[in-house]
């Protein structure tokens, strides 16, 4: 096992990493900006070297840097949690040639998820469905009739030059195709100076489901069950709950094989997750990978009793998983809410600052990740999460009433959060029901 | 179910309950003394009613306050936690009386076990294993020999009027034991005025060992799994473990079934705990019962997922036990760590006061049971314990891990705790082969 691990990372996520090291007997080594020197990872670990400015691009992303602090202080291993250098092959490679563990997949199966086009190729090659579409460009009405009669209404027309929503069509028969394909051409040649389109299945109201995977050297991929990390602003999870509510033990049971097939097609090694949207159908479909640990892994830790983080260092340290699929058992039921500094009547506008006053709820079933504490600055430059609060009960109902006393209990002052939007989004029909979908939040904050 | 329930309690206990009635959907009602104005139990209840001065006697042991809180704030319960009246059978009758819900078991089950001589005859009735010992006074060294050679060495010669430990002989064989008789008798008729002799069994290093009992109206009993309440300093337990490291499958099923028919035997009602010693040999031997709530309950909590206080209000609402023993499954392992506002060094003093900065520990298993918040001033009028630190692990020495590295977490400036101590006691050789037993803690703090 390794003697001591460096955490390329700042914000609950380190400290969550440095506390399961604690755990498990390993030395730790924070990396900081000059923004974090007041950080509580940097005061958790046993070592901490500042590795730049504030700006990310000259601290934790900087791959020479943090390299250099690993090599300094002697740490054997870097875990690089979520976000920053978590999903970059480059630096996976460094860590490859210094002779550093890196604690996630190899470099090629990052690459090889990140690449999106190539990892649908992939996918299909393992029978893995994916959102079916027009393989290749649309040239004529007539491929475009075919094709869309292939995979069914309703379809996306998309402009391959397009971006970030733009020059997208949504159509539901074959005569709004006739009209909608020569309209769109026109106005992607207009607009992008390019006219040519693709087609794709529009999946409607879709869930977003993830599973987690777990794989070790010795070829065992294991799946952890779901997420259901449905309830999203801009794309953007703010509550994700495992298990989902929709879901059903076969239902479980295909999509996870399917995602360890997914996993095992890159051949995955380490923590990582598959994402899914779901239809209303049961139809499901391949959207993406995440090469990392995520935010909302703890849903995951409470119901599976199993530490994720721990057998992410295991699993890179050579170890075999110690348990099997069968022994994979969902316990009770677990929600996160992410905890942001933002000004939520503002358009979410982010809130950084002095934390005047803080109060943690507690009590059965309460699980807080944090990295903040009273009097702690707040810095402006990074991600506006600031605590992630998990609670965990026998069945769904239980967790939803826990999280709002919960929620009622968490104390703030000094900055702006979004703790009463969750209260609200937990008392909704919709949640309650369990069947909110990915646009769901979008739509009732326009209400 | 209820609308409304008084909470009789303060403290951390007070929280613990207020919790679980809210997520439950149920109003409650706070009551407290002038000291405790500012107390998180009143904040956090629906209403709250000072029922009289600081000292216990005048307000959370004022029955009369207490009823009349109850019955001018419509609420059909009272909660009485533990201590204060939680043991008073005169206060259960008098909320029978008075047409309010007691939550616990009945005035007549509470007497019968709070009058030690008369339990003692109902468990040896009911075949539940007590201390051996003669039943009633020994006149002759005739007799003392028959009954000790009956019970087998060693055993204590006590003074009748003895108490505190004083009078209190411990004889290993019989040749000591007729020189120690005639003498004992003689130095207890000169201290007390009373030469009357009693002779128990001497339990040698015992384990206190406590099994959880909940008992529903419709003569379902349930064992809960133990407790192993061996870590003491004076008869107060300072730490506190599920299961027991030494308890294996076949002496749990053994001891929980004897825990069933000593609660059976008085009738009893909602959560209780059946308190036995355990010796080296595997022989267990009933001491009492705690007819309420204990401090520790969380520990049980936590390797069984069962809620005990919800389930203490259900059962006194009527309803029906919604598992069976079979459904009763300890998963993992939990500690609790008792921390105290108190001055280690100096005897274990009270250290009330402000609390200048407060941090608590947070993460993957870790549960906070507390009253206290920063700014927050300890009164010196109650007891000295400020919160409840539970971690729960997948093993014990993971739950071992995770508390070591939460108390390393804990940070409460202001007064002084006793979390160093704790530290201490988690790295000693004997906690950690958890054979400690109720002397154990004693020992190593005059070592």
């Amino acid at each position: 096992m390794f003697k001591k691990i460096l955490i390329a990372n700042r914000g609950e996520i380190a400290v969550r990493i440095i506390r399961a090291c604690k755990e498990m007997g390993i030395k730790t080594v924070a990396v900081f900006s000059e923004a974090d020197r007041e950080a509580l990872h940097v005061q958790l670990a046993d070592e901490a070297v500042c590795i730049g400015p504030a700006k990310a691009r000259d601290s934790y992303l900087n791959m020479e840097n943090i390299i250099s602090a690993t090599v300094l202080t002697g740490a054997e291993a870097i875990h690089p949690g979520f976000g920053f250098l978590s999903e970059n092959s480059k630096f996976a490679r460094l860590c490859e040639d210094c002779n550093i563990t890196f604690i996630g997949p190899s470099a090629e199966s990052i690459e090889m998820m990140g690449n999106k086009s190539k990892a649908r190729e992939i996918m299909i090659k393992a029978g893995v469905p994916v959102v079916p579409g027009s393989e290749g460009r649309v040239e004529t009405i007539e491929d475009a009739i075919n094709i869309s009669q292939e995979i069914g209404f309703p379809v996306m027309i998309k402009a391959s030059a397009g971006g970030g929503g733009r020059g997208i069509r949504i159509v539901r028969g074959l005569e709004e195709l006739k009209k909608a394909f020569e309209t769109a051409k026109n106005e992607a040649k207009n607009a992008f100076g390019d006219d040519s389109m693709y087609i794709e299945k529009f999946v409607e109201n879709p869930k977003h489901i993830e599973f987690q995977i777990l794989a070790d050297s010795y070829g065992n991929t294991l799946y952890l069950g779901e997420r259901d990390c449905s309830m999203q602003r801009r794309n953007q999870k703010i509550i994700e709950e495992a298990p989902s509510a929709l879901m059903n033990h076969k239902l479980r049971k295909k999509m996870g094989e399917v995602a360890v097939r997914a996993a095992k097609a890159v051949n995955y090694k380490n923590a990582g997750t598959i994402e899914f949207l779901l239809d209303k159908n049961g139809d499901f479909y391949f959207i993406e990978m995440n090469t990392r640990i995520q935010v909302e892994h703890p849903v995951t830790e409470m119901i599976t009793g199993i530490d994720l983080i721990k057998e992410q260092i295991n699993i890179a340290a050579g170890k075999r998983l110690n348990f099997s699929q069968e022994d994979v058992v969902l316990e009770g039921h677990a929600i996160e809410c992410r905890i942001n500094a933002e000004d939520v009547e503002n358009d979410f506008r982010p809130s950084p600052g002095k934390i005047e006053f803080l109060h943690f709820p507690g009590g059965n079933g309460v699980r807080i990740d944090s990295a903040i504490y009273q009097g702690y600055t707040i810095p402006p430059t990074y991600d506006s999460m600031i605590a992630k609060l998990i609670v965990h009960g026998k069945d769904r109902n239980e967790a939803i009433q826990r999280m709002k006393r919960a929620l009622e209990e968490f104390v703030i002052e000094g900055v702006k959060t979004n703790i009463d939007l969750h209260y609200r989004l937990l008392g909704e029909e919709e949640f309650l029901e369990g069947n909110y979908d990915t646009g769901y939040l979008m739509r009732i904050l326009h209400r």
